[in-house]
């Protein structure tokens, strides 16, 4: 057999069985706030535990337990695609959402942590489908942990083996029981930070049911809001404070924070990933604060740089939180903004996008290939973290943001043959395929992705799932060389 | 001495020289329409002369005329960057562009056979000068086709080794008398295609001045008109046809070009560049002129082919004729039109931008890099016209692409730091960058850049040199290795 389809059924269905339980942790909301999506949540619930029930039951008896490469592609991308599959349903049920469609796009933006929605009226969603909603995004930031310190590094994909090579309890060799422990480890991290985000903004004035839905989405840079005007919403710069705060940290290697916890100092402050990711949220924050003193945009000077640094510190890591409409400012600062979709923080964090340090190696290597000419014979390796990076990861990390360029540009192409605007199709596709959430033209800071045609939403959503699954993922799955026998 | 100056001196002077006398070429035209610009060409095309014997007679006893690796990087650039300070003289000395901003822009778009243009009444500039201005083009032409067979292939820059490998004549060992012989052999073929289409021009009822114009700013795939409405002034579809095939014939291979001549038609139609270029002109105008019949723009169907292709041909070759303002039909065809300006024709012609071969490599790259993930241990090369590409050239055009996007990137936010609008600013980078012409926004395909800010002209022409040097050859210059002793 070419794939090992009991297995991989088996764990498809333990998902689709904890898809499910996780909706019932939506009932007590549903309860108490009783707007009537009780029924609708554990009908959903009840069909998701029971489908993934089954499908574990009928492959329950595997001939052999061993997994090959290609069975973790399948698995990745079958795992996503299911979840957000039945992910619809609370929507579908409620009639919070009744086109599949809409359903569809909200769900996977959810799972994708993407955070762009086509809700016109967030606030009118009843509590229970709208902690759903924002559970969908907390759930995708637990599955991007294990994908990037546990499964990708295995699959080779994108250079991801080299940046959490450092990862507590990787080893190539004895993988099973490895990867459980060091998931465990960083869940627990991010089970902590979540819980940590949402008592600091209880404290600081929200609500607690506003609370624990804003830690939820931070923590996975998700960006899904329960109010209309998201974070402008809390005007009090202590709770914007605090999001920035959680925000950095969702969009830091979740093994970086595993070592501060352990005090290991002097493996953070050698990981030169950080360092860029510092550097460059301070920098943009300088250029587009001091930008908007400079416009006289009138807001007092600690706004100013608070707004700045919140809206740097949401588009960077791919949260998406909005405090203002910063494309109406300047258009340097909506051309800044639009490159900044393009970056990305941290690899083995929540973030989406195409990630720093993939931008780093390639940035010293293009100097390096300056010199490379200069000097033919000599054998000049990009170095990262003080190590030189093998020629196989540097020339994958290349191949990496063609294809990811290639795939905006068409993706932009669909759009605008779908008939949106210019401004819109490379917004709405930079924004998707990065996992950030806003974008420019017609789905800006304030604007949703309602009006956006049906066929769009479908095509966004996989967007959003290519770039989640770090492309390669998704469009090995699409080659023929995956079918090959061989 | 780290650089062989004197001999780089001697060849800066004998190409003033050479830039003085395509001067005095203008002045039969002056003398002719006799609209007064006689004195102002003749006093430019003297300086230049004088300016450029002396260079020459200063560094006439060099200690050794042996030219190493770096001296070609100062000759390239240096020699374009002198070439487009001398250019100006005609437009300051005649006061048809007084501004030395705007003289250079337009100088530079000459020489990088862009045909950007800050003229907003083409017609009224005399007709010297108007000549002068299309000579820049010919004579940018000129200069490109001798960089890109002679002069890149040994700098090793871009893959340029591998694309022109067959060029009748290039051999890495013996270079001194082969470069002459190349040079010359393309030149021919150069001049006696302008010569060609002037004279079907000129049989095709355009008048001679505006056919021999034409003729020039076409095989340079420059684009000035001598016209403001462009080719749209001439409606005649056969003048139309004849700029087609040679805008066509300018973004080939001037040496696929030398081998048809010699009727070897082996090596012609094993180029697989040749094929792509032909495929990706074809199938862009049927997509384009498919979509124009489906909008119904209420043009008759020969028409709309023949505007679309018309359009295709003169986007891809980067020449920038306008025959009309394709950026209103639909936000589909200018995205379309905004991704072909990053697309170029063939490597080894006049044409600018990113070039075919470099594409082909990579997505043939990408591709193969998701089989690579599958099979780690196998070397799958890319292969071109039948030969596997060395993994040196493959990771040197990812790096050019990388550094093209950069560019792209960075100069967006400048032009858009200066105060033009989003679609304006990255619609001029990418069309200096690419020495297209015409952009999007506001310096679209019926606009020109006059009203682009004095930095922002000086910025965009040194874009188009960066460009049009093929990047590698100006940055260079910009780098510590290169400056160092070693």
């Amino acid at each position: 057999m070419r794939f090992n389809y009991p297995v991989i059924g088996n764990i498809l269905g333990l998902l689709l069985m904890l898809n499910g339980a996780f909706m019932f942790i939506c009932i007590p909301f549903s309860l108490y706030y009783s707007e009537g999506d009780f029924m609708a949540i554990a009908l959903a619930g009840g069909i998701t535990i029971a489908f993934g029930s089954m499908l574990s039951f009928l492959t329950r008896n595997p001939a052999t337990k061993e997994l090959k490469k290609k069975d973790g592609y399948l698995i990745v991308t079958g795992g996503w695609l299911i979840m957000s599959l039945f992910g619809m349903l609370p929507y579908l049920f409620s009639g919070a959402i009744p086109s599949v469609a809409d359903a569809f796009f909200e769900t996977v933006s959810g799972y994708s942590t993407t955070g762009a929605s086509i809700l016109t009226d967030i606030e009118s969603v009843h509590k229970g489908i709208l902690f759903w909603r924002s559970l969908t995004q907390w759930i995708g930031g637990m599955g991007i942990i294990v994908l990037a310190v546990a499964i990708l590094p295995i699959l080779g994909i994108g250079g991801m083996q080299l940046f959490v090579a450092e990862a507590p309890g990787i080893s190539p060799d004895k993988l099973q029981p490895r990867i459980k422990e060091t998931a465990k480890r960083l869940w627990f991290i991010y089970l902590g930070l979540t819980f940590v985000e949402t008592m600091l903004l209880w404290l600081g004035g929200m609500g607690f049911y506003d609370a624990i839905n804003h830690g939820l989405t931070t923590m996975a840079t998700g960006g899904f809001s329960t109010k209309n005007d998201s974070i402008a919403h809390f005007s009090s710069p202590f709770i914007q404070y605090v999001i920035i705060v959680f925000m950095f940290l969702a969009g830091t290697n979740f093994t970086v924070s595993y070592f501060v916890l352990k005090a290991d100092l002097k493996k953070v402050l050698n990981n030169e990933e950080l360092r860029y990711y510092g550097g460059i949220l301070l920098g943009l924050t300088v250029v587009i604060g001091g930008m908007l003193l400079l416009l006289d945009v009138g807001m007092p000077v600690e706004e100013t740089i608070r707004t700045s640094l919140f809206q740097v510190v949401s588009v960077i890591t791919t949260t998406g939180y909005i405090t203002t409409d910063y494309t109406q400012w300047a258009s340097f600062i909506t051309v800044l903004f639009f490159i900044m979709m393009f970056l990305g923080a941290s690899a083995g964090s929540t973030a989406g996008g195409v990630k720093l340090v993939r931008h780093i190696i390639l940035i010293k290597n293009s100097f390096l290939e300056l010199k490379r000419q200069l000097h033919p014979s000599a054998i000049i390796p990009v170095r990262f973290n003080g190590q030189a990076v093998s020629r196989d990861i540097t020339f994958n990390i290349l191949a990496f943001i063609m294809i990811y360029i290639s795939i905006f540009a068409l993706g932009s192409l669909v759009m605008a043959m779908l008939g949106v605007d210019f401004m819109t199709a490379i917004g709405s596709t930079a924004t998707c395929l990065g996992n950030i959430g806003p974008g420019i033209g017609s789905v800006g800071p304030v604007d949703n992705f309602a009006h956006i045609p049906e066929a769009g939403k479908v095509f966004l959503a996989i967007l959003m799932l290519i770039g989640r699954l770090e492309l390669f993922t998704v469009l090995m799955i699409l080659t023929p060389y995956f079918w090959r026998k061989y």
